[in-house]
């Protein structure tokens, strides 16, 4: 392969720059609740396991996009456009595997067991038969049922816990706590890192208190990059976890090349490739010396692409949990 | 008052400008169906009313934001917040005053009859007691009954339309669309303008089709302003109508100077001004000669100030059509 150089791109992000975020960053509503809830959920998984590797891991997946205010009080905002169907589905296949997930999405995208609910849904698909009696439109019958008893089945049974997200302040302080809390439970612990985040922001410090006036003209902006985070949160954050992260590129000509570059510069154990139209057909998974092309099944209506794709990341993270702790793998 | 002089922000844009507009907007989907869709509701609902002056009344109710895709094959794109609260009340308040409404609001916000339903409602609020009964949650059991049946009942009535849009490109070609449509029932139409429009875009033009790259450092982004479409929408496409603008700023100092300007410069019968803290509580609605300040009914639990702003207005438009009309009016 011609060598290639994105300097900038794929530069570890200086910890000044890295702290600089934080310090700036507008701190988290609810912090204190938010790490109590999620101590306990991480450990009464994990605990709870006893001798059953597969019952003792614990995912976290992101999912949907991330916003960037542009004004402190804020009417206008950069987003990524993210539905979270990935992060929805994958968390499905990760329950129906053993994991616990821990599910930090964007407010108002997909939920897991939600993926095929109309827009709406409540108001679409259910009607009064009478003062008491709710019945779902037959067209509806089977999303719905689905959603609801497999959803509460999930939250009931203590292996999935939601935590919501708007903005990129709050993304990246949640993805911290959470990986600062993950790390003690070492390669049990894994980060599915499907949100699409931002990759330019507006300093909050530098951020304009008021709504940008549309007087003056056209409107010139400029933002500032967004530090990798990847890089710390293997190095530092959760060392042991095991890490996927996600690729998206509208040209597939620079996807593979882009993915291979973040699994080494950012140390990532696999990368998920993926092009915006076709997206949900198929998926390279990139990991060290290997490139696998995941596909959908197609001879299955309804088949997703995730369906192959986490029973692939669940046997690499047994192979990787085996190789730390020495286990008698198969 | 001191003459203030923003020349830009209320210079009415060339009939080149708003050509260039839409001559460079990425065409709508299905626009030949939604046309005819809309024919059959303005028809149905004037005709049907007869001599019934406020049922043959046809309101246009905007709601949420319009976005700014920054790429082509669309991953970025700028957003304007606004839940779309405001729309989705209104739009209640309308129909019980017997108009008809079209609701032209953002995919994925707040609908009409459902605003104090809990995010993802569906799944929060609903579970099956047995395999074919679903039985509401008491905590959510208004809220739910509300939704489904006030919803209903208005779509089943014939009297709601709902279409839904994502970008600012979707967003004024609709408005066109619809206004054109409007135009021939007079002042018997109402534009109430309550979404929250960008005033920035990148012309489709001149957007690059791939996603932007984050390896060239920060992000340098120019962004022309959207023409302004208040003043050729009451020249040209709907000069009866009722017009109802609204206008949201962060900053009161120039919140009614800058409604004033509105008011006057786009030919606007009444122009609604919010503060974005407080906009929940009052609005002050600035009308030629007059500001009436509008407050919710603090004495009464769940008041909103849609309410008695609706009274208002649509008192305002009975006058108006009664002056254009010549009707005998009390």
């Amino acid at each position: 392969m011609a060598e290639v150089n994105h300097p900038e791109e794929y530069r570890v992000a200086p910890n000044f720059q890295i702290r600089a975020f934080f310090d700036s960053a507008p701190p988290i509503l609810d912090a204190a609740d938010t790490k109590a809830k999620l101590n306990e959920f991480i450990h009464r998984n994990y605990l709870a396991a006893g001798n059953d590797d597969k019952a003792s891991r614990i995912v976290c997946v992101t999912s949907g996009g991330t916003s960037v205010p542009l004004e402190r009080r804020c009417v206008r905002y950069i987003d990524n456009f993210s539905s979270g169907h990935r992060g929805a589905a994958s968390t499905e296949y990760f329950l129906k595997s053993g994991y616990s997930v821990i599910f930090l999405y964007r407010r108002g995208t997909c939920q897991p067991f939600c993926r095929d609910l109309p827009d709406n849904a409540l108001i679409e698909c259910l009607k009064y038969n009478d003062a008491s009696s709710l019945q779902v439109d037959h067209k509806c019958a089977e999303v719905v049922r689905r959603a609801i008893t497999e959803h509460q089945a999930a939250v009931a049974g203590g292996s999935l816990i939601k935590l919501p997200f708007t903005t990129i302040f709050e993304y990246l302080q949640m993805l911290k706590l959470i990986a600062e809390l993950l790390r003690s439970i070492g390669p049990s612990a894994m980060f599915y890192l499907a949100a699409a985040v931002s990759d330019f922001y507006v300093p909050w410090e530098s951020m304009t208190v008021h709504k940008i006036q549309s007087g003056a003209g056209p409107l010139d902006m400029q933002l500032a990059q967004v530090p990798k985070m990847l890089s710390v949160l293997r190095s530092e954050w959760a060392p042991m976890a095991f890490c996927i992260s996600f690729k998206l590129e509208t040209d597939k000509d620079i996807l593979l090349e882009k993915a291979d570059m973040a699994l080494r510069k950012y140390g990532m154990h696999m990368v998920v490739a993926n092009e915006l139209l076709t997206r949900k057909e198929e998926v390279t998974v990139v990991a060290p010396n290997e490139k696998i092309i995941v596909k959908r099944d197609e001879s299955q209506v309804g088949a997703d692409v995730e369906n192959p794709l986490i029973n692939l990341i669940v046997e690499r993270h047994s192979e990787y949990i085996c190789r730390l702790n020495q286990f008698a793998c198969k």
